[in-house]
This record gives structure tokens, sequence and C-alpha cells, in this order.
């Protein structure tokens, strides 16, 4: 109801702040006897971690990842899985200048508001730190999936407005990290790069969009009414910091196109004929809330990043008028670092839908 | 877990099918002693009913709204209340040839998938019939809100290629309901009608965009991480059928803009030395998932109405490949009547949040 | 969260009033593709039922089944499936003269203390009609948890000192339904009935305790910490109208005994090497709050009816002393008709927790 | 929905096993800006701990109080607060013998069939341990509880045959902790303890009762139906290890009382017209499932610890019969140490019903 907690059959709750002893996330309804690949866990909290690239903020964190509870013998016991990372490189005199103002976009003054009391040494939970719990188990989650073949792959489609164009078909995911921005096209990835180190040399920050695919779902994913399986994407994509819009299929592009063009004429399978394809994929895999067996895939929008290396104006808790800077170490664009964020933020809307449908499937 | 409840501490369940006994919700967790503004209700159910006008679809639905539960004496008691339609004007007939075809972009492969039956006499729960009920509950909610003086407006701002531009602001909300479109700008208006209009006449169908603007509402409503106020907005919102997107705040529009452009500069109200404003609101009046006492204001993406009428290839059961056309009545585009389904589901998931920040809220 | 929703995964939420259109309960979760056994439903309406004998009210209830929702063909669609049944025999004169007081160990006082406004007519949601839901609602779950071989069976063992010493397993089930009072040893329901109408006589009643038994469960229903099989049949016993006590295995009667005698030892099962069985049952067939696969049994304790037909004092809303009696119909004892009450709010728990079991199970 | 969070509005989660890095809780959904006491939950800590007196276990925990996560500056925040206590003091060597064997009553069977894999090392979280993350975050609760005056107060009331048999309010409640059985009568403490130091030099154990009270409860908590605050103490009374019964007012021992004695006669309260009194309260200060402002009491039943110091026979996992005896160190009962968990799991309850009270109740 305090909504630290996502997910009903695979439920976590993540709590800890960046400025206290660290960041965890309670894994409850994990099924047994599953061999965790920690290695792949902390692989994407390296890709979310700050100081990884010459575009993200320079402040680094090991983020190594401890098991706290809920593993015996390497495999997952029914238990509750607690994951952890300390946290490390305090700089609380960073933030001793904020302690009573209000940062543009920042919630600092919700929070103020709302609770009365303000952790304002790196923001308590409105901290982009919080992200790594959502990494640890989503990661977790994501794991499991490869094992039954499902793979989430999410990549940078925007910066600013450098815009990649091709259809997912078309990109080789193999590239996705062999540029710091995290997209798949080597030409574009360049023209990105670029484009953040301009705003980061103005001091500035700029927003930018990432694209996630889901491939090899089972058909039967998503309940229809307001569980559908996108909706439950869009609320946890929403969930990000940052984030600002959704969008599944062809989203707010596919809307100048008549009814005639959009619907995705179904086929027999070839091979296969207990399978149904589609001629085209308009609807993103989803029909009715419910997967149809193809490819799910949607964006998220990312706005600027709120800390910005310039004088802002705002005011302090008593209406004065003040101005500000952000001294501290901080991304000119979030969307590089986002990717493993949406990528398990997406598993565990997955994961939770999967145990769902194996709840009231008969046999 | 199977779908059909939405909300926390007020919370619909929806059940009924658009060919049973009728479709109804129960409310529970609406607190005592309000005193239910009937007409308005009935007033909602009207703006979504189809046979409203010459753009949407021919069939008629009285919709007459039914209490059965809860009221006492014209005040709720606290005890769950039952909302409720009845069916009528069901022609059976007109779905009898697509008993065993899957039509494209619905949910009758889907359903048939999961299920392994398929009420196809009417799309049972797939049915947009079923947005009755979310009308019922929310016009509930949204009457009990604006005795709090919380305004929910929503109005079409595109429909295919023809697109409102101007800001909310500069926008007359009374003009909303003056043309069969619901959008509150004459000129774009007109253009929208003869888009729908033209495309209905080639058999085929279009899709659009809701604005919704939420007005008056206290600062501090929405949970810090995975219950941030936007995104049980996006989960609303992209539950309703034929919803492909969402967006707040500046949104996908915002996205080559930079950080000191984008940030809202707080500044101290002038009459009231404890209210705080924002020179500009790119953010939506959320940040940090909280409100902070500006408008919130959102977009919502629906793809083109997925019934044409002209011949269509598919398949049936068997995997035989079958033409299959619609010859009911649909609507050409869904927008218009998606207006008072927007507001309900805005006024729903905003009514949960003030009851949650009244539990937390100290005295 | 207002406290009308039972269950999970398998989920139930029950509205309306005694004196209003009727009492319903729409079911959230039930699998697709179910034959429901409406007959079934139908009888265990009738066990509930007011008027059934002699010993019972004599106030007359149909209490005809209807089909509101979520059935196709005769099966289950996986769409919510309501159940309701309509009010008739309404004398609101009963109830007149109960306006304003606060009839004693009734809900009257509570209820307008709460919530400001109270349905003094039948009690609204405090009425012990709003058990019929329960039982439509549970006697669906009965009838599928029967499917697979669980039988739940509940008896009447004890009103007021009347008490049925025997083990369970001593009783011919088949003899539950012969009697009235619903005990299933001819001797001790003698013996009960004349000590309820002893007590109806003297315009008085009497408590009493339901035993109940569950067959054939699987292994393995119930999760570890809170969520104890145990400890949500607790629950929904204690949830219904006058429950005071609930106890399993040899519960409160067990404390005397020293460990060394309460432990059942576990032994190979004869014919079936993977079963393993306990020589003795203290535990009722759960430890650590899951099945092992024996029986389970527990006994649920309901306290005198709380309106007699004496003169009582009370007082009204004003603080005025007032004398009232009850003139309207009444039972002298409510555990015969809560015999299906108890049966369907233990099936209700066992297919909430199957469900869940099905969700972590590995394939 | 795998059983490790209680609570809805004020919801922990729980986690961790007894041979681990240790038990913790966390804690969503606590208002902010409260001083926490930390000094009281330390004090239940060490109320529950084991090798506190000569009549329970020797095993020694220090159960040092850490907070991971949700103070500032001494104040909780609106954020999760994680409590955590480390594990010391491990000898798996006690448990290596039990690798294979199902312990009679204990969980090991359950688990191992539930999960195909088991914590044998402590039993997982099926080790008593885990109540020290109820004790901590029910001692949390109850420290807020203080604040408005409500006073949770449990004590030991029976043991075996040794039975409390005054009423509550006879009793002096300074006197629980004055000697080490936790009953405030001193007569029947020294048999109680005799009792147990007898039954403990048998190398066996024994049952007992816990009996609670509530008072100071303001009038209207509680939710009328399933959610009835003492269906809701119920689920979470039995949800304590070892706990067998529940039953609250008169409970069990008031079955043979009729309803014109048991009913409580509602009276004006001399000193306050707006309060009202009941002469008796048979009813345990709960009517319709709802406080009316008199005590809340209850009792719950622990059955024998199931760990005996004997030679006991049972099988193992390949079905071959064994003799096993506890050779660690075991309670010979368990009610001393469970009274401050029974406060925590009513203090859980009550805050929770607390803050539901206040999300609902107008102004």
């Amino acid at each position: 109801m305090a909504g630290n907690s996502f997910g009903n059959i695979f439920r976590i709750t993540t709590f800890g702040e960046s400025h206290g002893s660290g960041i965890g996330v309670v894994v409850d309804g994990c099924p047994s006897m599953i061999e965790i690949d920690l290695p792949f866990i902390q692989q994407q909290l390296g890709r979310r971690k700050p100081g990884q690239s010459t575009i993200t903020t320079s402040r680094k964190e090991d983020d190594e990842l401890v098991v706290m509870s809920g593993i015996f013998e390497g495999k997952t016991t029914g238990a509750p899985i607690t994951l952890f990372i300390k946290n490390k490189d305090q700089n609380s005199d960073d933030y001793a200048h904020l302690k009573d103002a209000f940062r543009p976009n920042h919630a600092d003054f919700t929070y103020e508001s709302k609770y009365g009391i303000r952790d304002y040494a790196g923001g308590g939970r409105s901290s982009a730190r919080e992200t790594a719990a959502r990494v640890m188990s989503g990661a977790l989650a994501q794991s499991i999936l490869k094992k039954e073949n499902i793979q989430i792959t999410a990549f940078v489609s925007q910066v600013g407005d450098v815009k990649l164009k091709k259809h997912y078909s078309e990109l080789n995911f193999a590239n996705i990290d062999s540029t710091i921005v995290r997209c798949p096209d080597p030409l574009i990835s360049k023209k990105m790069i670029e484009k953040i180190e301009l705003v980061k040399s103005e001091g500035d920050t700029i927003g930018g969009v990432i694209t996630c695919v889901i491939q090899n779902l089972p058909i039967g994913l998503g309940e229809p009414v307001f569980d559908k399986l996108h909706a439950d994407l869009a609320k946890a994509m929403l969930s990000i910091n940052a984030a600002k819009g959704f969008d599944y299929g062809d989203g707010f592009d596919g809307l100048e196109m008549k009814g005639s063009d959009y619907n995705d004429v179904f086929v027999a399978d070839q091979n296969n004929i207990k399978k149904v394809n589609t001629k085209t994929n308009h609807s993103g895999g989803i029909q009715g809330g419910i997967t149809n067996g193809q490819d799910v895939y949607f964006r998220v929008a990312f706005k600027p990043v709120s800390t910005i290396m310039q004088m802002q104006q705002t005011i302090d808790k008593k209406g004065q008028q003040v101005e500000i800077s952000g001294i501290g170490r901080h991304d000119p664009c979030v969307v590089p670092r986002a990717v493993p964020i949406v990528e398990s933020m997406a598993a565990l809307v997955i994961i939770d839908h999967l145990l769902r449908f194996k709840a009231y499937n008969k046999q």
C-alpha cells in the first residue's frame, strides 16, 4: 500500500536508501529448486552501476551482490530470497547545500510535503540507487525465464533528437553492449554518444527512449480486464525513475493507420499446425491483454535528468528564493544505464504472469 | 489475480458479459455517509453508450443504472455498492459466423488458447461493453472527488493525423460535449468528424488520442517507488480496450528538450506563503511519483478499431483459412466514446490514492 | 481492505443486504472449462436456509440460485462468476422498533459508531443472510474439489453442554443430515434437539460447536510463515457470524499431553513406498503450516444467538435506557444451519491454497 | 502469496533462516515522523530470546537489533523500515544427524515434499527463530500504539494442567515478568515452573495457553465481513509456530451459557454521555467484527514442543525406519517465550486496522 512492493505471486519488496547501510530486496514467491545465476545478476548490476563509462556519472559504486537469505546449497528453497548491496563512497557533503532547498523536478518538495521529513542526503527512496534493487530481483527473474527460453532484450533507441528508425528485427542484439550508449546500431550509437557528450559539456542533460523486445513467450500470459499484460508492463515501466511514457506495438506511431492496415492477419504456421502466426505484428504480441505467441515489444520514454551542472533558481523550505547547482556527479542522460532496469522490470512482470498462468491452467 | 479487480482501498470488481444478464461492478471500500450522484453516473454512462451519434455504432443500449446494494436512504453505508446495467438488444446471430473464426486483432485467438473455451457471442470479457462497469464505478468515484473540488476532464486531442496542438490551458472545457467527437476546439472537431466519416464510408477505422487533465489535486498523492501516481494511471489507462500508449507531462514530446529547459522552477505563491508553485509544468504535476499541487495531465493512445466492414482473411480453430467481415454495428473510431472511460479510470486511481493518503497521514 | 473479499487466487467478493434486492457473490479466479454443479450449490443453500426445521427460525427464504455471469454453455469460462439470490418475505416492520435501539451483542452500536449510518432493517452486512453468499461460492469451490476427490465434511459436535465425544473416525458421516441438528450420532442428536427445544421454549438461545474434517488432501498445501493452512482456516472460520473460537488437531484438548505422546510418529506406507503416514494424527494433518497427507480436522465454537425472545434492557442512540425484545423469527441455536457455512469457508481456503500450490509447483 | 508477508496498510515481510546471515523484516507502510522506541524493541527481543532462564533452551542468542533502513535522524521517514538480527552460535553439527530423517511433528517432511529441498540446518523458515522478525516489527507497532494509549498485554494462563482461573481484571499485570514463566499470579506461576521443570527432567515437553488483553482501543476497528477484527487476530495467532487454537471473549468456555446470560447489556457511561459501556464483556470487546470500546481479550493454545530429549522412531527420506533424539538445546515449554510474540502479532493486527480506519473515516 506504501508502494515498495511489486508483483503478486512472484513479489518483491525493496528497501534502503542511498545514504544508509545499503539497498536490498526481498523476493517472495520464487519457486524452489532453481539454481540461481549469481554472475548474471552481478553482470546486470554492472550494466546499471554509475561510473561505468565516460557518458555516465563518475561516481563509483561497486555494487557487490550479497545473498542474505533463501538460497541453500546453491538452490532456491521456496523461502524469501534477500539480495543486498552495501553503500560506499558516501559524500554527504555533496548534499549539505541542498538540505533546505527544493531541487527542480526532484522529489524534494513532494517528499517534504507528504512526509514532513526528508532524507536530504541522497534523496531517500527517490534516489536512482533504489533501481539497483529492481535489477537484483529482476535479473533473478530474467535468469529463471531464460531457462524457459524467454528472452528479454532492451536497448537505447533514441537520445534527444537522434532516433534509431530501424525495426528491431533488422538489428543485431549482440551489438547492444558494444558501445557505451547501448544502441545496437553502430552509426546511430556514435551520434547518440556525440549528443550526450555535447550536452554534458554544457552542464546539461537530455532525454531518450529505450525499446524492449520479449521473445519466445508462451501463448496465454496476461489477464483479460485490468491486469492485461501490457497494462502491467506500463505500470512497471512508468514506476522507473524519470520515465514519462510507454507504448507497445505500434503505439503512438500507429494512430494514423487505418484498421485494415493495422490488423494482424492470422496465418497457420507452416511447420506446426497447432501454432498460429500473424503476418504482421502491429499489436505488439498482445491481443485482449493476452500474449498471442508473437514478440512483445514496447518503448519507454525518459525525461532529461533533473540534476544539471548549471545554476538554477528555486526556493527553500521557508519559501525564500535560492540558487543551487548540481555539484555532485550525475548522468547527462539516463538511458544507457536504464537498459538493465527496463529488462528487469519486464522480467518481473513476465514471471509473475507466468506463475499466475500456472495457477489457473488446467493440469 | 484473475484481473477483474482494480484499486486497493477503494476497490472495484467488475463482472458480466455483453451477451448475458448484464454488466455490473461491486465497489468495496467506499466511505460511508456520502450522498451518491446517480444522475451524474447515468450521464457518464450516456456519454459511453453506443448509438449516441452518427460517428458511433448504431447499436442501441439504454444502459439504465440499477443500484443493487450498498445504498440506504440515499447514502453510502460503508457496505459494498453494486451497480448494474441489464443487457438488451442482443443479436446473437451477428456473431454466429464468428463462432470458429479468429477475428484479426481481437481476443478470439488468445481467449480460446488461454481458456479452452470462448464466449463467441460478444467476446465475453473482452467486449467493449465491459467498460460500462468502469464508467459506473468511476463516475461514482468522480462524483465523490468533485465534492473535494477535484476536477477530472478528458477530451479527444487526435484522430488519425488530425491533431489538436493547443495547450489545454487555451481550451474551453465547456465545449467538449458540444461536438460529437468531444474535442473542445470547434475547428479541429470539424476536421476530426470529417476524418471519421471518411474512414467510416470506406468501411474502415482509425485511431486517436485522448488527453486528460486533473485539477485541484492535493499535494502528496502517490507512493514513492512502484505505486507512483503516474504508474498507476498508466496501468489504468492501458487496461482500457484498444489503448496502446500513455505519457504524462511532456512525455514523448519532451525528449528533445534539455534538462535546463525541462526543469520546472519552483516559485513561492504570491497569495499563500504555504503554497508553492512551478513556473512551468513539464513534469505534469507529479514529481518523484507524488503530486506537487500543479495540474496532472496525460495522453492515452488508442489504436484503430479492429472490427472493420471489409472482407478480411483469417483462420479458424482448425487452422483453415477463412474470410470474415464485420457485419455487426461497430465504431469507426473509439475515442469519442472513450472519453468518459478515461475520466472514470483516472477517478478510480485518484480516489484510491486519496484514501491511502488519509491512512498514512498523521492525524 | 473493507473486508468484503476473501481469498487470493480464487477470490470472492460478496455484496448485498438482507433488506435490499438480494445477496450475491462474485468469484474471480475460477479456472475455466469446469462444469459447475448447480444442484449441489442449491442443496447447500437449502441446508443453510431459514425455516428448514422446527429448531430453526420459521422465516422462509427460498434462496433460488441465479447465475448472473461467468458460465457459457454450462462451463466456466475463466470470467468472474456471479451468483445471486433475491430477497423475499421482507417484514421491515419487524425492525421498526429497533431503529434507534442498540440490540445487545449485535452490531447495531458498532456499525452506528463506525459508519455514522446503519441499515437497521435487517442489519445490513451484519445480517446472517450474508452467509448465503459464502455458501454459494463455497459450494462452487467444494464441488470443484470433489472432482479432485477432496472431501469436506462438517457436523455438529456440541450444543450447550451436550457433547459428541467420539472420534470422528467412529462416526458415519452419511447420518449427518438424517437429523435436523446435523450430528451424525443418533443418540447425541436426540439430546441436542431436546436441548435446543428446551431453550427455545424459554425464549432463549444456546451455543455449540461444529467439527469439520477434510480428507484426501494432497501433501504440500499451505505456506510456511503467515499463510499456514490452519491460520487461513482460523481466519475463515472466525469470520463467520457468531464464531468465537477455533482449534485444529488436538487443539485446546491436547494441552495436558506431553510431547512424547503428542508427536505423530512417521511410518512408511505399506502399499505405497512413496507415501508416508503417521501412526496418530494429533497434529490435525498439518505440520509447519503445510498438509502432510493425513486428515485435516478442526472445531469452530459458536456463541448463543444474540436475539432472544425475552425483554432486554439496552440503550438507544441518545443514551436513553430502553427495553426491547426479539419479536422477529430467529434461531435458538445457530449450529445446525452453520454446517454448510463451515464447509463452504473451508472449501474456499482449500481451493485457494490448491491454486497457489499449482502456481509454485514445478511443472 | 508465498506467505512471508502480513498486514495490508502496515505490512511486514520477513526473511532469513536460523542458519544463514540472520533474520530480518521489512516494514512497509509505517507513517512518517514517528520517533521509534528502539530500546522497547530490544527489550521485547530479550523476552523472546532463547537462554533467558532455566526453563528455556540454553542456546544463547544476543539478538542485537540493527536498523538497516527507513530511519533518518531518529524518526521514520515513510520509507520501508528494515530491522535485522545477525545469527550467531551456529552448531550445524547439531543437525547433521537429521539431514535425512523426518522429525515427528516438525516441518521436515512437509517442506521436503512441498519444495523438494530442505534447509535441514535449523529448519529454514520453520525455525522458531523466524518469530524474532515478528517481534521486531510487532514491537515497533506496539510502541506506536502506546503513543495512542493502546495497551497490549499477554501472559501465560495455562501450562499443561496448571490453569490460571482468575479473570484478568483480578490480576496485576506488573507482575508478569516477575517470574520466568510470565504468569502474573505468583502462586500459579510457581506451579507452572514446577510443572515445566518436571517435564524437562523427563526429557519431555508440555503445552500451554497465553491470554492477551488489548485495552483502550478506539471504537470502530475491524471490517464487517471477512476482515472482522477477531478473524484477523485468529489468523495472526494461528500463524505462530506451535499454536493450535484461538478463542476470544468467552470463547469455548461460553458455549454452555444461554443467550440471556451471554448478552452484554449496554449502559450509558456515567461520566461521558457520548460513550457507551456494557455491563459485562462476554463478547470480548468485539461485536459484528468491530471494536465496541471494551477490552478485547483472547486466548492462544500452544501444543507441546515437538523436539524432545528422548529417542523417537521415525523414517528417513528413503522410507527407512530410523531412531532420532533431540540432542540440541530446546525449550520444554514454548509459552514463556511466546508472550512477546503474541503481543507482537496482536500489535500488527491492531495497527493495520487503525490505519484502515483512518483511510475510511470521514474528515
